[in-house]
């Protein structure tokens, strides 16, 4: 038996918790920005994904709070340039960390003892830490309307970073690379519980 | 060390193999959708994602070949609506069977052995053997530019349907739903292996 839930019936909280929870496990775009006065910003998003390949597409959805966009969102817009960083089990609890709501002009990569570095298509800063980092240029956003509704973020991928173990030339070792997705609440989940299954 | 590839210098298809590799794990949109002259639709989409709860927005990405749309995004913007259908470790067979290219007159849904069932939002069909069903309409779309680029189909989502022993309320048992992951190539993850971190 299912129980059905009209949305429009529902308290958006509780909208919230279902589709967190349904829609798992989702990969975590951890994001890093530049203000353009050099502070550095790094924060996760879950409502993050692959697009596509041709061209080579991500995006994140940031929502605004009283119509303000949130700092990844403005200062990837303001400067034209994010970082997206893979989240590992090793940091893990870094990301954690960098999920606070700090102060505009706190750095997180500071705050949370992470390494900036820097890669050769864009300014924006990346976590040396982490297994793998995308470097990406904005390449349009969807603004919705509504004072607490996300702006989505569309980046192109212009280079890509990988540590040396988790490559098998273009092919990514998962076991490797065990990567880390989010599941809703407190909860995530590995990836080294796997299988496969042969495309019919 | 790590290995920096510039998407400009390599081919689309490594890119494919990079990004989807990397960005993992990803959650499964089961699309479900309806042709006007009633043949229904049902594929799998991992380029899918919650985007807000403040409308309740989920998203997919569907690439085009030569220019035309896949039939999942072509009839879910034709009649306007769609269903997501959650993937658990139960129907993830019957999820990879319907990954096939059928022909467009074909029924997923009868030729892969599920039931097709509709609530009360829409008329997408929607999988009864699934945990969960989610009834969209379509909000918007953004169609890139390029033949072989994606359009990304937002789904206001209007009905949640949830087996019962996957409810605390409108808190969603992780267990109990068993949800699957998408990696890359063959690959997929479960979400057994998961665990708390509190947020700072």
């Amino acid at each position: 038996m299912k129980k059905a839930f009209r949305v429009s019936e529902i308290e958006a909280r509780d909208t919230y918790k279902l589709l967190s929870g349904l829609i798992v496990p989702r990969p975590i775009g951890w994001i890093g920005t530049m203000r353009s006065d050099g502070v550095k910003n790094l924060a996760p998003y879950s409502f993050f994904n692959m697009i596509a390949d041709e061209p080579p597409l991500v995006m994140f959805a940031a929502g605004k709070r009283n119509g303000q966009l949130k700092d990844s969102a403005a200062y990837a817009i303001e400067s034209g340039e994010f970082s997206v960083n893979i989240v590992s089990a090793e940091v893990v609890e870094a990301m954690n960390a960098t999920s606070r709501s700090f102060p505009p002009d706190v750095d997180e990569f500071e705050e949370c003892g992470l390494t900036a570095w820097f890669g050769t298509e864009t300014g924006a800063p990346m976590v040396a830490e982490a297994p793998a980092n995308l470097e990406c240029k904005v390449y349009s956003t969807v603004d919705f309307e509504g004072d607490e509704s996300p702006v989505v973020i569309f980046g192109e991928v212009v280079a890509i970073h990988v540590r040396e173990d988790v490559l098998d030339g273009t092919r990514v070792d998962h076991a490797a690379l065990d990567a880390i997705g989010r599941l809703a609440g407190a909860g995530y989940a590995t990836t080294r519980d796997g299988f496969d299954l042969l495309r019919p």
